[in-house]
């Protein structure tokens, strides 16, 4: 039973490279990815609405953890037999990184992502009335660095979790909550980062408020730092947990 | 193992498809909408009681989304080997779009989860002292067509998340945490959507609250969202991710 | 594999009851309801002392929620191959009416269940340093028979869950997450009469705070509702959706 | 398929117990540990920048309560096929108690879990721009006899389940979702005990936040109460559930 980031792996054989599952790959990557966002970052328009545009409070991070927790548990759900359920393109870097998707493959992933999450907000802009959808940005006193840290480490559980649950050969009965793990990490380090630097692990999360938003302040953090993060785990992982030896993937299997 | 909408696939067989199964399934049916509605409505009113009356807050929000994500969880968990759990029109009728129930059963199984929730509401009116069951209504600002657009891209999601998990013959182990992403989506738009339509997604959870308080104001948002927004996703879930054909199902075969 | 309250149908077969599984089961029920009390109890003394006895909030009712909904799926769970898991007399009877427990047995399960609550509670108040472990009592304006018929729609729904999850031989892989689905039913359900009636849902849940804090209140609503509910659950799962006949079950057989 | 606990039983065993797999498993308790504290302190500190320092609240709590879970949950689950995910040197002890583990090796797992811990809160410390770690410390008119019994009967809770759900050969399907069922009574047990002591059953968790913060005042009571606590646990299952018997474990086979 292929679950997760397992199927993106049949990207190695020729055989299954087909337009067709290419093209649903990609279109579930988009819809799982608008499905988060709209509820992700419909969560915190909620918040905003419900208290005239307050500063977030205990309470309103509690409401950003679960929406987003419970939004990407089901986003990774529904595209893990078809794409994979990536949903990120942190993950998907860091399943590049591993060797565990082609270089061609995944910028169509990533491209797929960045349309979801902006669809996603031009929906959330029309149906709330014409809110604003917030970019992310940093709390007062968080310098870029410190934000730049934060992502990294927070990038990194989520794309360990990824690659323990999901893509490890011998993960055995824990892949059957694996989108479950995927989905808590993100609510748990909600609940830390949230105040300090929105909490992203995600450029694509990032990247839809700030299109419709057009506010791209810092806006690099929220990509470096997932990515680096993402690398990280996905090298670590493969390295010292895995420890297989890849056949080179060449961009022709895509 | 059958599990949850599956079961309703042997109404294309006739020699299953006799009274007592579709009893059964009524029933089923019944008592898992007045689980769910109890729960949710039951929140709504709670939280009115321990405020007497104030406005929602993100507390308010979170309360309802839990009490939704639980209730709906269980409701179709203990639905799923009788009736296929859809607790809501806009699955059934999802269903029926992508070939996977027939006309009469549909109307056969809306008709229950009509009835469960406004049972559900008479024993809130009862059991609460006779608190009123507040409709749904939407919020300051939001005009019907924005409130249209918001139930159909929550109910897409709900009902895209019930085909990936629960109908794809190819969901594999997914299918084993189905009932917790088909709660949970719920639970995640709620904390969207709650501020501006009271993200209902569910013409049963519209209809119980607004047969007791009499109260239909804007009603057919909370009828035509769900259905066009249920109905895309049974399309598109079948057309590009299933793409099997079905022989025609006769109504002589419920 | 047997799960929760599959194990208790061992009770039908002599030679599989012996004092040593008794025991072991009185145990197991003893340590799961005294792990789950402890929690759920402690979590409204915490909310007394962060707010100095102020009334309930909505956030302390999802506190509330939280704590037993995460603390009974524990207690189901780690009881559930040993006792089947109960941790509620309305359960025991249920199983009782449906013919899946000796009367005998029942009693040993609810004695086991009222000390590991009474013990939980003498357990609180020594640590929390001499705090009151208030009793369960009406909201105002709620009537007695108003919390009646709230304990009895409540436990109706649990006691359902319990039979569609882990009792129901077709239960399938719902199986595998039927402790989630009755921990999360008690949750949502105190979202809702957490207002009206504290939800107990569970004479054990009720009794050990009467015990410690000496008040019996319309204890009665608090053993009639859920026994009456449970039991209600019980007859109805059997007799439609499972309809075996059972062996008569004699008392020599515990 | 071997989960949680069960891996670390193969140290039993000369053959299996190589310095390459007693690495892995060192590394993978550091890092499940590290994303475990990061997110659980994370929580306290975004709490405190929130509010500017106030007093914990109900949503504060429920904020630490689902950090604690969600991300104990995901470091039990990335760490199951590895090292076990004891990330507690409770769980450790527990498991030394009931024979599951050499006490080297037992020792060695203990000291990547206090590294990750410390590791975790120098990364809070730099990337929250210089925020105080607060240590863990006895709420208002809470005795250290009273704290200490209260982390007793918590730990005793959460290594019973660790053993019911994970160590136990007949845990059947139990074992899917133990790491849930661990993550979660830990967020059960912080809605109570969070107001008392923290609520801290590990000393990993208790000994990052002393180190960074130097603040050692009764560090005492968060490493003898979870040892009793989880040690106790660990003999009551071991000879209660299990009663098997060990061969004796020589240190030799680390």
């Amino acid at each position: 039973m292929p679950t997760l980031v397992d199927r993106i792996a049949v990207g190695r054989y020729q055989d299954e490279v087909q337009h067709p599952s290419a093209i649903k790959a990609f279109v579930a990557e988009f819809i799982s990815t608008l499905i988060f966002v709209f509820a992700g970052q419909g969560s915190g328009m909620a918040f905003t609405k419900l208290t005239d545009g307050a500063a977030t409070t205990p309470a309103g991070l509690v409401a950003a953890a679960l929406a987003h927790a419970f939004g990407l548990f089901v986003a990774v759900s529904v595209g893990a037999n078809i794409s994979g359920g990536h949903v990120n393109p942190a993950v998907t870097f860091g399943a590049f990184v591993g060797g565990n998707i082609t270089l061609l493959r995944g910028i169509f992933y990533i491209i797929a992502q960045l349309l979801g999450s902006t669809v996603a907000c031009l929906l959330l802009l029309f149906s709330t009335g014409g809110l604003t959808t917030a970019g992310f940005a940093l709390g007062a006193e968080v310098s870029v660095w410190n934000g730049f840290v934060f992502e990294i480490v927070m990038t990194f559980g989520l794309v360990y979790t990824v690659y323990a649950t999901a893509v490890d050969p011998k993960k055995g009965d824990i892949g059957t909550i694996a989108p479950i793990a995927i989905g808590f990490i993100v609510g748990a380090n909600i609940l830390a980062g949230g105040a300090f630097t929105g909490a992203s692990m995600n450029p694509a999360v990032a990247f839809g408020p700030a299109v419709v938003s057009w506010d791209w302040t810092n806006h690099w953090v929220y990509w470096a730092g997932p990515i680096i993060g993402g690398g990280l785990a996905g090298l670590v992982y493969e390295l010292i947990f895995i420890g297989r030896s890849h056949e080179p993937l060449a961009g022709s299997e895509f």
